[in-house]
């Protein structure tokens, strides 16, 4: 058994200046900014959505301009099988997530567990 | 003075087959599928998402699949102004919403207001 559920959006921004754009969506949708967590990801700027709300980030990218999902998962390997066996795609694993391609062709993420009320509300699936 | 909030996110499906692109965004998400509102929203099916949470719909279109976001406002002419003020570009209006693009590229909406608690927790910003 494993569970994984929607974790969040990630606003993929092909722009050489991370904070314009941040700044801009942080304005347009009336969220103030927060410090990454983590150091190594200076690709990323965090905006302040509620505990109980998906997360949403903006990021840095070198390809086209666009938004993404995350999957948040407790076994990453487990919901790329399920997802793969729905019609998903693996395209690859990067750092502690993996990149897979929909049927309907978005790429997006799964990611592990963000948030803390992951297990009481991800769904639960039985693997194999 | 007019209030908007982020309001959720459509996954634009370029397919034929809009119900088994909504089946598989359904299972993946664990979220299920619920009718639509409105009967000529036929190239729409929602995924049944909490009250409190962003709406979640999957959308047949013809250009490239991706996701957008909408962006609800109980004044659309106001807050395309003020994002236009921020760097979007109007794109132009669709029934009734209001199609804009990012300064990063991204295509959003700014629709009428979507949830029941737009008008306790949207933000509130002081037009022109």
């Amino acid at each position: 058994m494993h569970k994984s559920r929607l974790a969040g959006f990630i606003i993929d921004c092909r722009s050489d200046d991370l904070e314009a754009a941040a700044r801009f969506w942080s304005e347009a949708l009336g969220l103030a900014l927060r410090p990454s967590a983590a150091p190594e990801d200076e690709q990323y700027r965090l905006l302040a959505t509620a505990d109980d709300q998906p997360h949403l980030e903006v990021q840095r990218v070198q390809h086209e301009s666009r938004v993404h999902l995350d999957i948040e998962a407790d076994d990453i390997e487990a919901e790329v099988a399920r997802l793969e066996k729905l019609g998903a795609r693996r395209v690859g694993p990067v750092r502690s997530w993996y990149v897979m391609e929909a049927p309907t062709g978005q790429r997006f993420c799964v990611v592990r567990p963000q948030r803390a009320d992951f297990a009481a509300r991800a769904n639960r699936w039985n693997s194999g």
